[in-house]
């Protein structure tokens, strides 16, 4: 939401630059055609815009090693990115430089069974790697919600999360191993097959979630593990939303950890029946949509307690699904939130504050108090077994009331989640819609620590300015 | 097993710090007696000691902060521990200064079943926590070896592994957050009670396995899980260590993942028969320990699946316990391992290379190829399910000779490891006998950033000189 006053680097050396890039890259792997430099100006966060000089699509470390040479050498910003369905502005070139594009590096190098791992470059997409492994029997498990464009590399870059993240962890959990370009063209290696492999700081870790501002990674070694056999979704409605919240807290103190806990307020019910016509009870205060997966023994067994643990918080209404196609209609009141919610303006804006998930329902009662003052239309939906929310708001981009309202509102709902032990980002990052609200989170010596870190990976900062450690 | 050269603060200035330091933590809680000094002098490496001027033991984060100013201003070095079970040689002040032991820090501050996490100091033990968390249903996965008497702050800062990584993974995949001192002393948080927290650099990651070189850990976030219901145990013996390894691959690949996969070669198995005398079949070459964790259901299927696929390559006989008392009898030949290969020696020196799984055949013959090579007796155990070898070799430390052909022995082995895109270490950690051999893993590009990030979190070098970034 922030567009930052651009500082350009001037056209002359914009052109010396251009010519030693081709030659190390190739011709046509250099653009500064209007078609590339606006195609990368934005990725997918509403209202945020910077201004590339060229678009750059390296194929091989060794070209990605060149690029960076060069554009240190010359301090012009480089943008690493791939399918650029970032939501927090963090592949946006607010100070114009060099996008780096890695979707030409999308090789699936290996899928190991036998160690459980894949290895690929930054520019496969999530789903392929997914599909894949399916294939062989084995599961990637993170699945944001992007995943059927989104790129591994932007992913390890976010540390994307998604719904599984509960059972099975986000995607810094999955990061065995990354081959890595330093921004003054060093390549290193961190880890590699190992689930065990203690030799040096972790830098994979560092790494995952860096957003592109310290390194651009080149090839990923990412963890698999074997498939579950099946899988198994059911439904609760609840009154209100401290119903619903106390029964995810009791669903995990039955002892199951489940794949699946997801929530919707009652806006947010209303705006998918409205657009799917589903059957959905719109009267109901809160949905908890819940899933198993495993061997089919385990599958029942954990259904079971989990519709006990809801009727036992006195949910309205519960159905388990039957087969694969209820199911799947069962996931669709989650699957169409955000369309629903997006056909209702013409800009959606879709956050990740995250809280313990102990104190979901205050934060989804301050999120609805803060909605009501400011008179803005916020749906809250999201991960509730790991307390990840998306207050979403809908708004007319000309009403520049209703902007100003909705970055108050957010400021807000953010001071809300810091202030409950949570988090401003849970899994979109920081980028440069949250970097004014991180010190609130962090504190002035953390961010400072950030800074001095940034600077041992990056001495000129020429990477990803005006995020993370800047 | 490097015993380095110690440059001392001065006299007078020990001195002096040693009375400011009294004011900061009272004057009991910094010691130079001769018993202190002794105690604190080595950690359980064998070989390796050190000398401190100030043993500190402080109380709370305030006064780690103090004693980090007081330090940081009087450049002198300041290396944190708690039990010293470390094998590396981490926790051995090679320069003299202080020794700053962290178990007076040992409350268990929570529990908390409905947000699956501890709260508690560094000087916690692991055991206490996993018995904690037991009494509520919960489990604390990562144990290793010492986690009787080790600290969960030690077990973060060396990222311990231990059994069950292969499923659970290791220490890293639980630490959700840290409170840290600065060498400096300024006090910083990341992290927290959530699974999803993308807000800054994953610098809790950075600090698991940092070895207290870059802060001072004084409150750990931990993330618990569901206890198992139940567990099952089984063994298979094999003619040769090559068709244990490929029945380990198809264990895998038959979408089981184990609790446990631990292997004996043929020397272990011998000694531990000959201290025990349990009735293991001494003419086997390779012994296999698994087990499962979960449901009744779970445990059963799967326990066959492991039996299946160990007989599918060979296995010359197969037992599953059918009782607890059976399964622990199992197990004692895995616990047994390395007391009965300690009886036999006056020195013991356990290592932890690790390969990828599928290479655990080839590693395995070379280290019995080294061990006839260098006349040494060298048993090799370890965690087949994910690749960490515990190549162990027995010998008079008398024998100057013996320590020599030792050393080079496992600069071959560590050698081998590098070769097979393994790793020095999978759990013990750097410390000071493996940075010798970093480099050779890691290369010189890496190792410089190492030593960046390092002067961003610790600008005069205080903290544990001689180890990880030095």
């Amino acid at each position: 939401m922030v567009v930052q006053e651009r500082v350009s680097p001037t056209p002359a050396l914009v052109q010396r630059l251009r010519d030693r890039l081709r030659q190390a890259v190739g011709a046509a792997n250099v653009r500064d055609d209007a078609g590339a430099l606006v195609t990368y100006a934005t990725d997918s966060t509403p209202l945020a815009r910077g201004q590339p000089d060229l678009v750059v699509f390296p194929a091989t470390t060794d070209e990605v090693a060149s690029v960076l040479r060069l554009a240190d050498e010359a301090r012009m910003p480089v943008i690493p990115r791939g399918s650029g369905t970032n939501l927090s502005g963090g592949t946006v070139p607010t100070r114009g430089g060099i996008v780096l594009v890695l979707t030409r590096m999308n090789r699936l190098l290996e899928i190991s069974e036998g160690d459980l791992v894949a290895v690929c470059e930054p520019g496969v997409r999530t789903i392929e790697l997914a599909e894949a492994a399916a294939a062989r029997g084995l599961l990637f498990p993170p699945d944001p919600g992007s995943h059927t464009t989104a790129t591994l590399g932007g992913n390890v870059a976010e540390c994307s999360g998604g719904l599984r993240a509960l059972k099975y962890g986000v995607t810094r959990d999955y990061v065995l191993g990354v081959q890595a370009v330093l921004a003054t063209g060093e390549v290193i290696r961190s880890g590699g097959r190992l689930v065990k492999d203690v030799a040096g700081y972790d830098l994979r870790r560092l790494l995952c979630g860096s957003e592109g501002t310290l390194a651009v990674m080149t090839e990923l070694t990412l963890r698999l593990v074997p498939a579950p056999e099946s899988s198994g979704t059911g439904m609760a409605y609840f009154a209100d939303l401290a119903d619903a919240a106390r029964a995810v807290s009791r669903v995990l103190a039955s002892g199951v950890l489940p794949v699946t806990l997801e929530f919707l307020d009652q806006v947010c019910i209303g705006s998918v029946e409205d657009y799917a016509r589903i059957g959905l009870n719109t009267d109901a205060g809160a949905l908890l949509i819940f899933g198993q997966d495993g061997d089919a023994h385990a599958i029942e067994r954990d259904m079971r307690r989990m519709a006990e643990a809801c009727a036992a918080e006195g949910a309205t209404d519960i159905r388990i699904a039957g087969s694969d196609a209820e199911a799947a209609e069962l996931l669709e009141a989650r699957r169409a939130v955000l369309p629903s919610l997006s056909r209702l303006e013409p800009l959606t804006i879709l956050e990740d504050a995250t809280v313990p998930r102990s104190r979901i329902a205050e934060m989804v009662q301050h999120i609805q108090a803060v909605a009501r003052r400011h008179g803005l239309k916020i749906g809250t939906f999201g991960h509730a077994g790991d307390g990840n929310l998306h207050p979403t708001v809908v708004l007319d981009p000309a009403d520049q009331h209703a902007v100003n309202s909705a970055h108050e509102a957010f400021d807000e709902i953010f001071a809300k989640a810091i202030e409950l032990n949570g988090s401003i980002t849970g899994e979109h990052g920081v980028g440069i819609v949250k970097l004014p609200h991180l010190e609130r989170q962090l504190g002035a010596d953390h961010v400072a620590l950030l800074r001095r870190i940034k600077a041992a990976f990056d001495p000129h900062g020429i990477l990803n300015p005006d995020k993370l450690g800047s």
